[in-house]
Parts: structure tokens; sequence; C-alpha cells
């Protein structure tokens, strides 16, 4: 049995709308934030709002080499906000250079997202291997995104906890 | 062109895996959680523990009606956790009756998961008109599994910071 390419156009175009919806409610709220509130913990003892927002640009500038869309952009951060948890004495970068460093990735991203079709959202991303990917066709670029989309969903519950 | 069933079905796959990997991990954290936690707010000021998962039972249950797999089990509960904020004062049900009730619904979900063939998912859901859904193919079943899994994801990264 075949279906039309629009089928699948659909559902890639929906999986893509929803890591649109997170991403435009995380920036939403982060443009009515504070930096202030943004130093503090999102509760006693826990991740300060600023080290989750770095943390959401880390991973966002990782999807650049696993999409394969080059290196990341800022390799510096992945360190920090990623390999590290959050070092309460530890300046990190302002929400203002974070902010334009989420920009600057999204960007990048949008154009994937306008040039890639559907057929090549599922092919391999780079951390499988081809011959693994062979056995496990659903570790594909797509999924990628469903699994960043929850990803955001996941802080934006924590972050939305200033308000 | 077309493309075989097999990529629809692969990508549909991927939605549904992503679901139940988002409810094993509310489980499993639920699991490793007390009453007594749960009866607490999650930060200074905000919903209770308790008041999530009530939360996320009812939204889970109203799948029910929506993805047209009959009433809800439940329809006391979308009053007190979906229609209405949090009442510190009030008693809400244990988690233990509050697990119990997400547990019938997610074999009622379950059932339905392993009967829907893939072009079943891109059916509409009865939130949407039938004259509405040929304006708006993307309100089907399928994209109801993709919002719900980002509610869970958003509500677990709040119950996440009891541990």
């Amino acid at each position: 049995m075949q279906t039309t390419t629009t089928e699948l156009d659909l559902v890639v175009k929906m999986t893509l709308t929803a890591w649109k919806a997170q991403n435009n409610s995380l920036n939403k709220l982060l443009n009515e934030l504070t930096e202030e509130q943004l130093q503090k913990e999102i509760a006693p003892g826990r991740n300060r709002g600023i080290y989750l927002l770095g943390h959401l640009v880390a991973v966002h500038d990782n999807m650049l080499p696993v999409l394969d869309l080059g290196e990341k952009l800022f390799p510096e951060l992945y360190t920090v906000f990623v390999k590290n948890p959050d070092q309460k004495n530890k300046n990190l970068p302002t929400v203002a250079d974070l902010k334009e460093k989420m920009q600057a990735i999204d960007t990048k991203l949008k154009e994937f997202f306008q040039a890639c079709s559907s057929t090549q959202w599922l092919e391999r991303h780079t951390s499988v291997s081809a011959e693994d990917f062979v056995k496990e066709p659903h570790r594909n670029k797509l999924n990628i995104i469903i699994s960043r989309t929850n990803h955001i969903a996941y802080h934006l519950g924590q972050i939305m906890l200033f308000k």
C-alpha cells in the first residue's frame, strides 16, 4: 500500500509546528522576565533561571552538528551548561548575551527547516552510525526535533515558576 | 510523488514512542515520591505536587472523548484539576487513588494505540468540526498525542523539583 507524500508532509509539519510553539512560548516568557529574576533559583536549592536558559542555548547549539549543519556556534557553552551543573558561585553570561546566541542558533535552524524535505527529515542524524541506522531508522533528524521539543517543554515548566 | 506507508508508520511510531517515554518517566518519578512529598508545593506559593498529578490524570482522561474513545472515566476530576486552580485548603484524592485512575485511563489509551492504523491517526479529533478539518487537517488524533506529550514534559519538569 502506498500513501501520498501529503500525509508524511503533514506529520512532519505537525512536528515542526510543535517545536515552534514551544520555542515561541519560551521566547515570550524570557521577554517577560528580568535579568534579576533569572538570576534566582527556580526553587530553593535548584538551578538558577540563567543556568536553564544557558542549558537550552547549549543543547540547541548542539543540534547543529547532530543535524549535520556544521559545528556548534558556541562550543564553550556546552561545558558550562551541559557537562556541568549550576555552580552557584560562578558568574554566567548575561541573559541578553544568551538570548542573542539563542537567536543566532535559531536562525540557522530555521534556514534548515525551510530547506529540508520530509524525506530528508527521515535521514539519519550524526549521532548514529550508518550501520546502526539500518536497524534503527527512527534515529533520524525528525526525532531530534521531537526530543528537543519535549526538552524545551520540560524546562519551560520550570522557568514558568518565576511568573 | 508517492512514499510507502512505511515512512508514515515510522513517524507515527516515533510520536507514540515519545509519548510513552514521557509517560514512563512520569510514572517512574511518581513511584519514587511519597504521598507526603507530593502534598507539598513544588515551589513556594505554587501548585502542590498532588494537584499536578490530578491535573495530568484529568487531562489524560479528557483525551478519551477527544480521541473518540467514549466518555471521560472520571469526569469529576476535570472540575477540580483543570477548571479550577489548586485550592490549597482543600483535600484532594490520595496519590494512590490518582495513580490508580491514571492506570485505568492508560489502559484504554494503550488499547487504542495498538488498534489504530497510521491513517486512522490522521483522522480528525472530536474537538474540530468536519467542516473545519477540511481546511485544517493537522487537527487530527496524532496531534493530540504530540500536544499532550509536551504537556507531560512541562509538568514533569516541575514535579522533578521534589527529587
